[in-house]
């Protein structure tokens, strides 16, 4: 870290929001701000509009020459080459025409004059893990967001697990189920993510509400509209079915975390993300299932543990933390 | 490496003989030799056993003064502790009372002089073919040992991946069959190792030929005496049963290497040990069943490969590669 420039900034960009924030170097986000992501359909007028939005912040704040450097968080971006490879969420167009492959951190980083470094939404909040959060003097962890799909992001020797092509960490889609498994937005069946979801608990809801005949809270709602939060509501409640949906959800996690733990041998497993609000609900039968699951010699190892980053600045802060190595 | 002292000696330990050799900067084993690993009960007789049989070595070569190190490569050797922890196959005796916790490295150092280090074989064969063999200017790669059981060794940003206790990389034992699984040596059900290794060839013949009619040549053998080289030279002669067996053991680490593919996105997955001798009957299966089952992501990138190190000499020379890291 520099101490002449004792700030970074960090960028999370969704389909629907990019959030910003000036960070110190104890991970304070000491002022923020958003922009709508698809307002503009050409890059370079979306690009406009950020660097005018963050240079005013950091003009605001008084900050002018004391960045050192900039992270940003995306879906499908690649550290290696800068880029947003291909987003399925992400539409830019140059001129008219679909971009597939953003460069997305050498255009900020022209722009803005501050060294930029990017990666995936999952990385980044291990590196906000590990620099301000659980993982904070841990060498080998993983991070496991449990959103709308399921993220991952490996550290291993202190260092993130890019893989060859920068794409490693795709633990959301290793096959869980090899026979019957539910279809994946990836196109394959059966992955972690088809299950351990917040997409994945409605669906696990869903099938239960319609293979069974046992009374459920959820059967007032219209089964099409059930999301996870209304199976978390009905279990909170002592609903049965609700429970046994997140008994299923922390089995199939505990399976696939038993693997997970037999490649890198981690010290933490991290959980962040909507579905952890589930708590003791889901926190339980995860545990009981990673011991039933996991080789004896790493039994009792690896703790299963909760973020430590506030939800609202999470994203900004991992991408931020980023900014410090940022060449 | 050291240019004032331009060797290194490799030791492989097994249940049965413990080989050694010394090595030169390009990967020739200059001269080598074996002695019984059984043959004495108490650990500081074979200690010495071995250590005279090397000094000898390096005596009748000229060479002393000039190794640099000592790597050694055994079963559930800990790189970070140095020691052997609790080998189910290795027996020694601390003044008749068996070590469960054996302080290799530390010990050879003491006695030898030289620096030494230890990994477990699969974590050494990873490393001599990063050195001398198909892994050469490769960063990220899978080292998969098909032999009695499965071993990996898993290389990351040019590191071997140890895990926060030295024990990761124990991708025999991710679970492919979560339902009748086959019982496994480990404790469990449904392990990689106990149908991909050489007695889970054999196993699977087994169970073709007692729950199927078809004819096969493996029919002239008595059943419980069938092993994986028997199965290879039923397949090689034509048998469709055979052939089945290679298909359905291609199949399923074409499966497993998917979701290896999915954590550390590696540029090769190299094999090596005496099932890869089946070839193009293991790896045409084995190729097929990766294309289908891995994301489309990383489809066509990592590249199953067979080792490039001569098979008798691979274990020293994979153990003699630490000795240049040794400290």
């Amino acid at each position: 870290m520099s101490l002449s420039k004792p700030y970074v900034v960090g960028i999370d960009i969704g389909g629907t929001n990019t959030a910003y924030g000036i960070v110190d170097t104890r991970g304070n986000v000491v002022a923020g701000g958003s922009i709508k992501t698809p307002k503009h359909v050409e890059f370079k007028d979306y690009v406009e509009q950020l660097h005018l939005a963050v240079t005013r912040l950091i003009e605001q704040e008084g900050l002018v020459g004391q960045i050192a450097g900039i992270g940003v968080g995306a879906p499908n971006a690649n550290f290696y080459t800068g880029r947003i490879e291909s987003p399925a969420n992400l539409f830019w167009m140059d001129n008219g025409k679909r971009i597939e492959n953003i460069p997305f951190a050498d255009t900020l980083k022209e722009k803005f004059g501050i060294p930029v470094a990017i990666t995936n939404d999952a990385n980044a909040a291990a590196v906000g893990e590990m620099t301000y959060g659980a993982a904070r003097g841990m060498k080998d962890f993983i991070m496991i967001t449990l959103g709308t799909g399921v993220g991952s992001g490996i550290v291993v020797n202190g260092q993130l697990l890019y893989g060859h092509d920068g794409f490693a960490g795709e633990l959301g889609h290793v096959t869980m189920r090899r026979n019957n498994g539910r279809m994946c937005g990836c196109g394959r069946t059966g992955c972690l993510e088809a299950y351990a979801s917040a997409t994945g608990v409605a669906r696990t809801a869903r099938e239960y509400l319609e293979t069974r005949k046992d009374a459920s809270l959820l059967r007032n709602l219209p089964l099409d509209d059930i999301t996870s939060k209304d199976v978390y509501e009905a279990a909170v409640a002592g609903d049965e079915l609700a429970r046994e949906v997140f008994e299923f959800t922390g089995n199939i996690l505990g399976e696939a975390f038993a693997d997970f733990i037999a490649f890198s041998s981690p010290k933490a497993i991290i959980l962040f993300g909507g579905l952890t609000k589930a708590g003791e609900l889901l926190m339980r039968p995860l545990r009981e299932s990673l011991d039933r699951n996991v080789m004896p010699i790493f039994r009792g190892k690896a703790q299963v543990i909760l973020s430590e980053l506030k939800e609202g600045d999470a994203a900004v802060l991992g991408a931020s933390a980023l900014g410090w190595e940022a060449k």
